[in-house]
């Protein structure tokens, strides 16, 4: 059942209950693409490009155009936003909430697949890529089974080759490309980086609570980069009394 | 000048104060390799051959030796040690320190370069490889600046694919592999692994405090091992107050 939802940075969001509603990962993919880190200035800047990879809802771009930290440098008009997504009922929906913020103008939802970015954009025109892509290679028994949740949990549609090969055919010199994923995947992340020329930079694991295992990651990397990783401090989303830590308030804009 | 220090499983060790004195990466790393980590038994097992890249004075042989997690299990006396040094005044130190404490039967100290482990040791004779590299590839200006402080922390001697290439050589299928590096060279890491299908298999990050970017990355690869990688909790070795933390007293035998 279709709903509306008002994000903390008072964009609506329109949302099916049956389909696929955002989660934490991507509101902490968009601050993380956003604020840039701990010691870089890597964020999006003013006049930038964005692409946003499997958008869904359209959730990452209706995020990073309402972010604090944008509006706070009064870049927010300057940006642009596409968002793509290969399901017609998530991309016929990511349209009408952009209507309903009238962000046409600066938020773009275009229908299509990205292993066919090459017939749907010009090569190198945009400065960052976003993707909170389908963590799951394990796709065994799920061919016939194309429901929303599982093509945007498995990798039936697209692989995590597929979507490391669009950034590198979207991305501009220099261009960044910010992906959350599971830890269990980090070497073929970084294999997959490594074979497009795209430097990891960045990345920051993402601990459910202090003393457990890290369930995500997100990676910065950037095209035809210097060879250096900066790992930032843990991201932990739960004290131990299973409240919010105070970065995850942050992050949310609480 | 030399001294004896005492261990806290109680052997002792020679050390030089001009030369290199172990720190607190031999002590993690070490433990690493014993422990097998929270969700795996991939620590040493019992008869297994166990070989050190670069021991130095010996350290990460006497920790594991006499590690309480091995003598717990009554393994101590079926495994073997050989500890490999490039450096004369080092490797003779290190021999002096297994005789010291009358190990020379479970210790074996080599006098020889790792780049040329296909003269000293047979292929695929070795189940576990430990190695502590020198963290720095910045080797400008370090030509003829061959002191044992600079060969333990420059790669003027060997460089990581070195290491890494000798583990591979040395490994038998299914050996496990743990090295102890700076977190910025982590993609270099993932690389030259793969290249060797060393698969990474188990990562600990080591942050100096809970909230600063981490200092230290472990690492566990195993030959031939399906790709899946497990990223363990936080190893955090100072509380706010500056004090060790319980997991660091708990490492160190306290």
């Amino acid at each position: 059942m279709e709903q509306v939802d008002t994000l903390r940075n008072g964009f609506k969001i329109i949302q099916d209950t049956e389909r696929f509603q955002f989660g934490i990962d991507a509101v902490l993919l968009a601050d993380f693409a956003v604020s840039g880190g701990l010691r870089s200035a890597s964020g999006v800047q003013a006049g930038e490009k964005v692409i946003d990879l499997g958008t869904g809802t359209g959730i990452i771009p209706l995020l990073m155009a309402g972010s604090q930290a944008l509006s706070s440098n009064n870049l927010k008009s300057s940006i642009t936003f596409t968002g793509l997504e290969v399901q017609d009922a998530s991309a016929e929906m990511a349209k009408r909430s952009i209507a309903l913020n009238k962000l046409e103008n600066q938020i773009n939802i275009v229908k299509g697949n990205l292993c066919e970015v090459d017939k749907l954009f010009d090569k190198h025109s945009f400065n960052v890529v976003t993707c909170n892509p389908p963590y799951m290679a394990d796709i065994h028994g799920k061919g016939n089974n194309l429901d929303a949740k599982t093509i945007a949990r498995h990798e039936v549609l697209c692989t995590l080759e597929d979507v490391v090969a669009a950034a590198d055919y979207l991305l501009a010199t220099h261009g960044r490309f910010f992906m959350i994923h599971r830890p269990y995947r980090l070497p073929e992340i970084f294999e997959s980086l490594a074979t497009h020329k795209l430097e990891a930079k960045r990345m920051q694991l993402i601990y459910p609570f202090a003393d457990k295992e890290p369930n995500m990651v997100m990676i910065e990397a950037r095209k035809n980069a210097k060879r250096r990783l900066i790992i930032e401090p843990p991201l932990v989303v739960r004290n131990d009394d299973g409240e919010y830590t105070d970065e995850i308030h942050r992050i949310y804009g609480d």
